[in-house]
């Protein structure tokens, strides 16, 4: 009888003072989690631990015996601190050896460089025994101990990323040929609260056979997550495939923004592009966010035409031809001004949609009538003018990032529903 | 005979698979990594686990022994793979009980939101015994096991930083009155490499007693770090003002951009606010960037009048005045229009400085001549115009990010030195 398939779990363990004195995030250990996930092997915990031998050692017998394999990064340079080898040797007991060819590739590098050689950089060349160096010209080794094969990875973040779309995931590949799969996908869903969701979908979770649904919250939209494992990615992805169907269809497709790394930026982009359509936005609370956010896509000059940040009153007026009646008798901050500053900046431009944002991003600034947080958001479609007040809570970045968010959603739910007349305010 | 003083060390521990599966950066661990180093308390490690009970609870239990205080985000929520109360209980041998005051406002909260009560809602304001609630409307709770103090934190990023901020920092340091306090102080500079400044420096390194220097480089700044490490905040302090003065002595004034989080559109700002200046800005392959990151900042209005985001040529002749013959002559990516949009930007919006941006931010639209990367800049003060042309290296995001940086660093400059004339184009 065949053995079954299991799922291959491993440790990534970062090595650095750097990373636990918040001096940089941990970019490395992000950067490993997408490689191993997107081919299907799975990290079942992450340790960052600081410069402490003893410490490495206690972490490093600790998840080499929960395994199956073990990634290593940090560590391997000249300095002092620098006490990965000298752990590894101690915690799998295997003496450090000098490693002809990388200490003849040190050599030659430092006579290039005119430096002389030292006790320091011989250091770096001595590997537990049986270790086997990985790639040239940076430090890193492969060690299988106990039948766990163990990667030790420079911190250096492009050496590091080299040597695992190179060596390490191919290498992991050839260790364990026949594995479950994890498969992961995310969809992007808005108008909807969390624990809403996860009711609605409570029924469908009992046959959703082979697929573990998640949730990520994220300020204006809902993320589900789908983990789906089986013996191959085919397998795995059409077993997802089959279940969003199911979900959209229960939670209908007008509040599904896109799949994965489908920004609203993107999607927006995109439904842009297909009726040849150009955009431009009006902000004053969101003080450049949203242009921002439109403009981080490469090719978003196809439709995008101008952002006016229009952050005094006299720019209102002359940029976007807000009456100055309408700024002395509402107020900058009103339903009134943003659809003068939406229609202003679509016939300014002379563009089929315009977004345009005023508010109080706070901390200071609000009154009894107006708090902060209080936020006018109005878009114009060739057919109508839709404007939105919105309170939204949080500091002031927190607020400038939902009304930009708000805007991105009206204007997605505008592009996708523009067949409908469903103006609060139509002209 | 007094004990001597220690440093007060723990750990923290993340929970939740969307870190693992690479759904999303540890940004909770950064945050709470840079809070915990500026308040003199230490992390040793931090540990990254999914949402399964058993690794939960076997970690706990194993920090727990380790450490002399718990941080632990996620899993908190609603849904069914929120497991930490579960957790907690069987780690810590205390049984769930329903916490009356978190229910009451879970209760109320639902109904105004016109939701019903549910069991999955139920679970989150069941806490293990002994715990005690923090904060107002959010998950949450302080738990002193066997003398250890641990807080449990959301994983919502808004909220585990109020909580981190309001009660866990000022609790652990009601806690541990007497302890050795690690200061780490950074100061940013420009103008200089890594290397050039570090020979500087190297003099001033062995009378530097007690303070430890680093190196965090970083795109257009040098970050020098400082570590400081004594009986108190006061004496750590202390240390590191004496050493700054003397390095700031060695290196210049002028290249001093700040300290920790004083970003240069702070220290624009307050130069601004100083005269009595007004900025506005024109930007092509910024996209908004440069305007996002000036009103960013609460109390911009004080000094930031428009932003003028000119993505397409009709934007640039019709609001920035730039001439169409020059446009077509020199290319919208030229020295030319750059100095043209920063003197139509400024003359147009009344203002005394304004700053522009024109640059291919790639990853297409580069020419031999002017590769992906290329990037005019262009500052404007009442006496003169200055443009620089760049080449940033990296993707898309990298270059927009870099070239916003560069335009800041020039404003920066022409306000410290206006009084020099040192323009290249001066008008």
């Amino acid at each position: 009888m065949a053995e079954p398939l299991r799922t291959v779990a491993g440790s990534l363990i970062t090595i650095g003072d750097e990373i636990l004195f918040g001096d940089i995030p941990n970019g490395n250990a992000h950067h490993i989690a997408v490689e191993f996930r997107s081919r299907g092997f799975r990290l079942e915990r992450m340790v960052t631990i600081g410069d402490d031998e003893d410490e490495i050692v206690k972490t490093l017998s600790r998840c080499h015996q929960e395994s199956q394999f073990l990634i290593v990064t940090g560590g391997l340079g000249p300095t002092d601190d620098d006490r990965t080898n000298a752990a590894v040797s101690r915690a799998f007991k295997r003496p450090l050896l000098q490693d002809p060819g990388y200490t003849q590739w040190l050599k030659e590098r430092l006579a290039k460089q005119g430096r002389p050689w030292s006790e320091q950089v011989a250091k770096m060349a001595q590997m537990p025994q049986g270790a086997i160096k990985l790639g040239v010209g940076m430090a890193g080794y492969f060690l299988e101990h106990e039948e766990v094969p163990c990667y030790f990875l420079p911190g250096v973040p492009h050496e590091m990323r080299t040597l695992v779309a190179e060596l390490v995931i191919p290498g992991l590949e050839k260790r364990f040929p026949k594995r479950l799969v994890s498969v992961k996908e995310i969809l992007r869903l808005h108008g909807y609260f969390e624990s809403e969701l996860n009711r609605r979908l409570l029924t469908l979770r009992a046959e959703a056979s082979g697929v573990e649904i998640g949730y990520l919250p994220h300020d204006a939209e809902v993320r589900l997550t789908f983990l789906a494992t089986a013996e191959s990615e085919q397998v795995a992805r059409t077993r997802i495939e089959e279940l969003e169907k199911k979900i959209i269809a229960l939670v209908g497709q007008e509040h599904v923004i896109g799949r994965n790394q489908e920004t609203l930026e993107k999607v927006i982009g995109e439904k842009l592009r297909e009726r040849g359509w150009r955009l431009a936005v009006a902000e004053s609370c969101t003080g450049g966010l949203l242009a921002r956010k439109i403009t981080a896509l490469s090719g978003a000059s196809d439709y995008f035409d101008r952002g006016l940040v229009t952050y005094s009153n006299g720019a209102k007026e002359e940029l976007l031809k807000v009456p100055r009646e309408l700024l002395a008798a509402h107020g900058a901050v009103s339903e009134e001004v943003a659809l003068a500053m939406v229609r202003g900046v679509r016939d300014g431009a002379g563009v089929e949609v315009a977004l345009a944002t005023t508010g109080i991003a706070g901390p200071t600034g609000g009154t009894e009538e107006k708090p902060v947080g209080t936020v006018f958001i109005a878009c114009a479609t060739p057919r109508q003018c839709e404007v939105e007040k919105r309170h939204f809570t949080g500091n002031r970045e927190l607020v400038q990032e939902r009304a930009a968010q708000a805007a991105l959603i009206m204007l997605w739910r505008n592009l996708y529903e523009n067949t409908e007349v469903r103006s609060q305010n139509s002209e």
